[in-house]
């Protein structure tokens, strides 16, 4: 299904290079006023001014055409951090919590997570991958062509196995039309089979998950946070993850100051995700260590929680990446509008910062910055042409989708309706 | 264009009567869980269980059917205050906000309404529906079946004119799919020719507009606030509009406490709107006037303003209405899901009291809750069903449409993409 494209009459605004961008380079995009993109078999062979296209590129391929209007050009959003493949649904727990109930009160009223892992339990691999599909759908009309895909709602090897052998029957569904990464997220929680046995659940998935699922899952993300894996056993884990050569994130800091950004850090972690009360420690040493802050500002904001501090990430040099965290509890959403809102009215970052959050360090948020996030030469056909000819839209069109066309790997997955 | 149709296998979920519903009554939903719209002509002649629907009433009649697949259905939702129709943009100025220029330093600064002003005198009667327009299908899409636009970007006779022709037409095209209801706001800000004369303006506007447009706009509204129309010049105008046959509304304490809520009160206004300032005193003149409260909780989110105090007015017993205030300068949003988003989450008001607060409150609002806002029978055949059998679902999916059908007079005028 990949597609030689060739999309004129853009502005192209986009962050550059093949790694995460840090600090102050989080806000330097470059721009193309009379840009030109050309796609070749799914991959970018140029994207410029149309003037400095070399013309034999042009000559070299048959080409589809999509004529851009003068809008902007950003590459395709990247949502790295989604839960997106799980069974049931959790409304009516919603309203308990608008009631007061945190989110660990939930879970110890055997809400919350274990609801879902019960609900999980019970779904084939068909049937997790059709509801996903739902939501893949959504998430194109919004831009989004990479999204992470973890598992953690089995708790268990047949249904973390199930919840992987889904996502990446989605990820190679070229009908899909979007890049779907796989995370092992085992240690979401303690199931209830393991109730008081933190340390031995976390053996048994060192033991029988971890080599188990090799392959099918190219990173290994855990919940690090207080009362369910604290930092020895997310330490010991991690480890045992990135020997056997899984990538790995953390959860961490969430819900208090655990350390689990420095533990990030010590480990050389890909990411450490959501960060509301990151100690100023853990900041310095993501930013020293180049480990990715994903911060999630949808879950703050359902959680009515205060928000993860976006510009002491920036100012201390580090790499910000924006992702939804879309999942049936604390989060049900994968608003990427209101994630953009969120980031620029109430975290303090600009349109630019917020771009390079979404798009290049997204990609290095899963390790896969050198082939996506940006739009340049050798990077995927990941585009989004906006409905609008300048970036502050971005915010400006409060929680509303500027989205007009999604092309991801050449080919035209998404138009607005006129 | 009116059609007859028959909706099945759905869950009614409605506010019900003919007049805004205050207080405890907000919460008051009836639910038919094995529900049948029947549809003759456009018009609601059956909202009930299945079972209990005429025979004859289903013999008497062609139909075109919809299956609901036991999905809620909902009144359409009744977006009572927006600015609709204008002239331009204003995405940079967003920036600027975010950098801390407040609304009246940037009006101050001959930025904000003055800008859309300028533009909006450049526009044709053409311009400014087709603009509308691309508006309206996105309201559409997130269930609005009646909405309300403001002119008050002409700021004289000739483009105040144009703004409430361009509605008219907009109202009078069975193309567009909703009930569009036209409000004149010639005093929505003194324009730069009256600067230093707002009474001397006030007066031209009693002189020569109002009664210029008496026919083409339904309601009058005034941007009571201080520095502006202040409560003197608000009551003469208002007054005078109310001797002509407007409807009456107001912009009311948005900034600063004017006791506009007040002056709401003894007017009868329909609605006294934003209300972010109101006095205590002021709600308790609303609620015993019956002027209903309509909260416009986007543009406080846009602002990082404090959200108006919905559960003051509810236990005052007075009636609140929700709407988007989608206008180019301080809330250049429509969105329908995160105006629920933050009603629920942010305002304290429940489920049940949102919907009544878009459906019936905002009829209510436009002087129309005897003919829209409700699934019952004599009401207009405007119905939204969602994509979940649950309504707890609507603050739960966060920011996100979860509208799968919109019904307007009978007719289908949006699906959800599979």
């Amino acid at each position: 299904m990949k597609q030689n494209r060739i999309i004129r009459n853009v502005r192209i605004v986009t962050p550059t290079g093949s790694e995460a961008r840090r600090g102050d380079e989080m806000r330097e995009l470059t721009v193309f006023s009379h840009g030109l993109i050309v796609i070749v078999d799914g991959t970018i062979r140029f994207a410029g001014n149309e003037e400095d296209c070399p013309a034999e590129l042009l000559a070299m391929h048959e080409y589809e055409y999509t004529d851009g209007g003068g809008r902007v050009a950003l590459p395709g959003f990247v949502d790295s951090h989604t839960h997106l493949v799980f069974g049931g649904y959790r409304p009516d727990e919603f309203s308990w919590r608008l009631k007061g109930d945190t989110y660990m009160s939930i879970m110890e009223r055997g809400g919350g997570i274990q609801s879902t892992v019960n609900a999980t339990r019970e779904c084939s691999v068909a049937d997790m991958s059709e509801k996903a599909r739902w939501f893949l759908r959504r998430m194109s009309e919004m831009g989004v062509t990479t999204v992470e895909a973890k598992s953690g709602y089995g708790l268990d090897v047949d249904t973390e196995r199930r919840q992987l052998e889904a996502i990446r029957q989605l990820a190679e569904d070229s009908t899909v039309g979007l890049n779907v990464v796989s995370t092992f997220l085992g240690a979401h929680a303690v199931p209830t089979e393991y109730k008081g046995r933190t340390s031995e659940y976390v053996d048994h998935i060192i033991a029988e998950m971890l080599p188990a699922f090799r392959g099918l899952a190219k990173c290994c993300d855990i919940f690090c946070e207080k009362n369910v894996f604290e930092i020895e056993d997310s330490r010991r884990l991690l480890k045992a993850a990135r020997e056997m050569g899984y990538a790995i994130k953390l959860h961490a800091d969430e819900i208090v100051t655990l350390g689990g950004a420095e533990l990030a850090a010590e480990l050389g972690a890909l990411s450490a995700d959501h960060l509301l009360h990151v100690s100023d420690e853990g900041v310095r040493r993501m930013a020293e260590a180049g480990v990715v802050a994903t911060l999630l500002p949808l879950t703050a904001f359902a959680l009515k929680e205060p928000y993860a501090p976006a510009r002491k990430f920036i100012e201390a040099g580090a790499a910000v990446a924006l992702a939804t965290d879309l999942n049936p509890g604390s989060c049900f959403s994968g608003s990427i509008p209101l994630t953009i809102a969120l980031a620029c009215i109430y975290m303090g970052m600009s349109v630019e910062e917020t771009i390079t959050a979404l798009t290049l360090n997204g990609a290095a948020a899963l390790g896969m910055a050198a082939e996506a996030g940006s739009l340049e030469a050798g990077k995927r056909g990941d585009v989004v042409i906006l409905e609008f000819d300048n970036i502050n839209y971005l915010p400006y069109y409060v929680g509303m989708n500027c989205v007009r066309t999604t092309v991801h790997g050449g080919r035209v997955v998404y138009s607005a309706p006129e």
